[in-house]
């Protein structure tokens, strides 16, 4: 039961779109991801996925607007939502969604999809 | 499906020990909330939850420890580990915890028992 700093979890990795797992809480994973460019349309057909900014400006598409989020602001894109995060510039994200979420949703197994690890 | 700013949330309300619901990620309600002093002892049976600090510093303490959260830390407390918040600074908190989490945990009905409303 050790606390977790968030600026020093994100000193430890540089790839991006590459979710690392830094806590949980219940049933959920915090994940942080380091992002920049385009990623992909898909969505999670079980499970809600919040995405909240901590540095940098993420824009998140879905089909009908975009929605553009700050440093200190969130969103939760409900299970089943198409959406595609997109930066223009790196952008560091903390991400609360089940544990278990595979990163490509219904795209799983595309060339993005990757296993998220514990760091 | 709208985005939330937390410092537009923290401007809406200034009393203390009163956690305010602002968004939810599967089962889990997101509490803003601003303390200062002690709270009390308790724990939650059947929750996880988690405090991320927004502003200020949080000592939590444990029957074995102590552990000093500064902005953004966060750390999650297992269901049943008995804990009690304290701040000697008003500080602005983030937390996580399954829908229906009761502030006081097994001491419900406590004098410092608050239902949350959403913001």
């Amino acid at each position: 039961m050790d606390k977790v700093n968030l600026k020093d979890k994100l000193a430890l990795f540089s790839d991006l779109w590459s979710p690392k797992i830094v806590g949980q809480v219940g049933d959920m994973h915090l994940k942080l991801g380091k992002i920049k460019g385009e990623f992909e349309w898909h969505s999670h057909e079980n499970e809600d996925e919040l995405f909240y900014v901590v540095q940098g400006r993420m824009i998140l598409r879905f089909r009908d607007k975009d929605v553009v989020l700050e440093p200190g602001e969130f969103i939760t894109v409900p299970k089943g939502v198409e959406h595609m995060p997109v930066a223009e510039v790196e952008t560091h994200l903390l991400m609360i969604e089940p544990v278990g979420t595979v990163n490509t949703g219904d795209n799983e197994g595309s060339s993005r999809t990757v296993e998220p690890e514990w760091i």
